[in-house]
């Protein structure tokens, strides 16, 4: 059950890292839209592996391949099966974690869990799995565009350096980066390529933006819209933080100055408040910021544990993400619009 | 649906800041519990208006009545419903803001979404619901104390002051701030003191601990049990963010200084991982950290509009909290106990 | 969380048969809609004990008290909480049960299940619960009639003696019976007035319409809208079998006679479909039928066994009903109203 | 949302008749179970289109390919993924009914719902669904057998051939009626030549029994263990009627004859209860009675309509089956299945 996202548009994947294919079923689609499968293959080109010199040189060409809930072009409604297929399948590379817990990886409580594992390539654990939200990431940014509601993410900051310059959007696809400006790219850039010369990785956050949500969008109580993106972005491998509007910052302000005064037409001056007032859209921005962890695969030698308890030497094998935020801002934009769009089907629902 | 929370363990809430009562519905209780009345009247007690100084000054006795579930003092296993009556109900005091939206209130969108409110406190956006949480959260601790799972949670900061000393646990309910040690209680309450003597607020975080979980408790993908806090957490009234582990520190460190190196027992010699990885327990003690924004109430004249788009100036009337999180920290637990024991449940179902 | 119905328009209730008080928590209810509080209050009237000489003389008033969500007499779109005290609480009648097994009741059942439970007149077994039923089957009544939508229950058999008359709505009301003419009525109460006198108790079943719901209402696949009708109905106490359309008339038919052939509007003939098709209205009236047990409590000695698996002899108490479905009438409508309103609200979620 | 079945075995299937593939994901799989992957190929044979001279005579080898979830052949705990090919995809033969809707099957329903469907053999309304549930249904079929759990089918009516002869669990699969008994088989199977020939089709019924399943499972209220079969069976295509135990019958009996009196060791004399009081399993066989109407298309000339509302002919093409039931006895046992094991998983969960 923990592999389904969502209510009413809902994302069930499956696969593992290693397996013969990963894949997903999309339900509560609108019916009757015409797709652009294109565009789809696009964003998955975004989070693919290889894409770029800061990323992991695995090689999957990441082809989605849709089953079913499509006909002639358009939404029938009915479910979006989709797969794909895994290529680079090298499962040699892990038969030496086949006993070891890997530092930092899931390897551990798997086995607790379930007491048994695929381990190649860290079988389920494994982000390979966030291909599959950015299919349905990518249905859902569709139809909230012809809303004419946007999303998009980039990066902010990356290990100490954070995004100086202005956020301009039409940047972010032109740096390999996906920060929102030339200029902090090239730093962001020279950083990711130093922690990967010494075989170490970084952290570093993203920023993710939905404009034009009309207010009145949202849950009260359990099921706040914040609350709800926050569980939707820690879901993502290697979150370890959540914030919106002003976020931590707001543990230092005053009311006096934190509150956000209207303009006449519901509008406010200051947007502290993050585009959402008790869990529903006020019509201004949603912004958000997402702090991931450094990857936990390092081309260092670490010491660790094997099955038994018994010391072990572990090193990984290098071909893995130095920073993995570049690849994950498509994945963030996916689960903002999966998001965006299952809590605008509910708010539907009960315009009875 | 937005008034529940969890899967297997699972609260309903209903009621309004003023109406005749609030309440709720607890489904999914072990059966055949014993289960300490008082004990859970005590966790309503710390969250109760005007317990101290630097807390609202509302009346309100919050006495919890159970109506089914519990019978000859121990759970039958079906929903425990009750009611806490809403004592203190000067709904006059409200006429004011009948036609007004209160700045960084939840009036303006909930008069969106629902084009009717119940505007008395708040009504439904009112953080009074959380008295509810914290009825079935002391249930749930109870149930978890008895496995030897203990949470706990602490003030960790009010405005600039964070806590500088030791965590000492059994300091925490020895000071009306509800922070960890004497010495930095002392310095919060003197600059709750302040904000309040300015008719200002001032906002705060707390840290929560979870100790003794076992390993392997939580879910892959979407339901990863850090992912879930954090949902708990934003959905309660004023978070503006949440963090486990290293959380935003994240961002600046190397892999090879965040991985946490394993000891031949499984335990970890540091713990950036916040004791959940890939979203499941791994044995040590699992940390947490919320941001809670200033009360958006001032005793100060504000500009706001009404219904009609008009300016108009609003004022709160005085019984507000300067600094919301003494109040906070049994309902940071008691979403905490939820989850945990929902997920314990969870991880039960399977164990076949 | 098994006491809890429906996806959007959602019930979840609490309460045993003796405790204090039974209720439940309505959420998902459209906004904004001006509530009759008296038609309610008159659908339990129609549940409730002692109401005429064939159904049980337990004195229960049955008087619903509404906590939360309806404001100024309109519904504010969140949680509407509601109690109906337990006034005839003679728990001593019950403590000859306390350690027996009555044949045919849930004592058993309950017992191997939660290893406690509360014998007083069922605890939370009982027919009891039925009554918060009725409450939210009234309000989404109210809201399905303001669209047109009608739903009509009436006694269609008792014991051998099956409904001969034309089907007079109403009837259905004129008669203690409540089947839908009253020349049948007058049959069917005569026999409920044999097996009274008996000391026994016998079957019967209930008919069921839902009018003007238009087409393309329903889910397909696991949800089909007959599915969850028919787990609606299943899940009334007493209910051992549920048939829509031509239901187990259709095993003996062929295609050529069984298939409805279209009217030029859309329209059908004939009705064998029941209103379904693949789970989806197709705009003709929906019927179904419900097959009710013999009440298990009769005034008559039976052997039994108590909880050490030892001989003892077990009877009634005298105020129980003969025949349930007089009762059980507004319980069949409120399952339909919930159930026909939830799949409205779920439609309406996709309509984007 | 509609697509998937469980709470926590949960199944989600995805897929049109004439589509590239069907298939499904089952989650809330037991981890380090071993599988026996002929035995779920051998049940969908059971199923499959083409297997004997009384079913449709359309080829497709119905292979199911596991893509995720399994390793080293025991499950892992992650969701299964699968996709049977569709391999005969005349879709040519459907050209006729692009504009056209077929009496009694759901073109219309599913036009009015959607506005758009894959008119191709049914689309996603095709019974070809069913072979995803036979797969989860073999899978749950096989953990439960483990626990000496059995859940058997067969057929029980054709037209008005009612099953006369005993029950031989044996014989159920050495008729290709797939009744009880090999006396009963041949006179069903004649009647089912019979309407073959005349180019119709006829109704039928399937009893089902699941033997061993201790006393205790199951859930009160709104979720009763045979409410939930009710819908499992009732989603099943061209299902009319449900009835356990008594069922329908009950109806004409009293509560002196229908009581089912206690065994000293908690078994009842007689089980007209039909092994569930309350919604809980009492430890008796569980049976349960399902009804089929006729299959829609026949290979007679009918009058319809088309979109425009105009009369048209229609006719099916002759690769249909006369009769479901037979298929169907593998579709029931793993509805049951699922739901058994479902129900059991729900129960562990409350094991605290």
């Amino acid at each position: 059950m923990s592999s389904s996202y969502g209510t009413i548009f809902k994302l069930s994947t499956f696969g593992e890292s290693h397996g013969i294919a990963i894949g997903g079923v999309v339900d509560g689609v609108p019916s009757n839209f015409q797709l652009d499968l294109d565009a789809i293959q696009y964003e998955l080109d975004r989070r693919k592996p290889g894409q770029s010199a800061i990323v992991t040189q695995r090689k999957e060409s990441d082809t989605v391949q849709f089953l079913s809930g499509i006909f002639e072009g358009k939404t029938t409604g009915t479910p979006i099966g989709f797969i794909i297929p895994n290529e680079d399948q090298k499962s040699k590379d892990y038969d030496h974690i086949k006993e070891v817990y890997r530092p930092s990886h899931a390897d551990f409580t798997y086995d607790k869990k379930y007491g048994n594992r695929d381990y190649r390539g860290g079988g389920r654990s494994s982000a390979r799995e966030t291909a599959c939200r950015v299919v349905a990431g990518a249905i859902a940014k569709q139809i909230l565009d012809k809303q004419g509601i946007e999303i998009f993410a980039y990066v902010d900051q990356v290990g100490a350096i954070s995004m100086q310059g202005e956020v301009k959007r039409e940047k972010i696809d032109q740096n390999i980066v996906r920060t929102a400006n030339l200029e902090d790219a090239k730093r962001m850039e020279e950083l990711i390529q130093l922690v990967r010369k010494q075989g170490d990785t970084v952290g570093g956050s993203i920023c993710c933006q939905v404009l034009n949500l009309p207010a009145g969008i949202g849950e009260p109580v359990f099921d706040k819209l914040h609350a709800q993106l926050g569980k939707a972005m820690l879901s993502i491998n290697a979150v370890k933080g959540f914030e919106y509007g002003s976020g931590f910052d707001a543990i230092e302000m005053n009311g006096s100055e934190h509150n956000d005064a209207f303009n006449p037409d519901g509008s406010t001056k200051t947007n502290h408040s993050g585009g959402i007032q008790g869990g529903i859209s006020n019509g201004m921005p949603i912004n958000m910021r997402i702090a991931f962890k450094p990857v936990a695969t390092i081309v260092q030698e670490q010491n660790s544990i094997d099955k038994k308890g018994e010391a072990v030497k572990v090193q990984g094998k290098g071909r893995h993400d130095p920073c993995v935020v570049p690849r994950a801002v498509p994945i963030v934009e996916s689960m903002a619009a999966m998001t965006i769009l299952d809590y605008s089907l509910r708010a539907n629902a009960l315009k009875f």
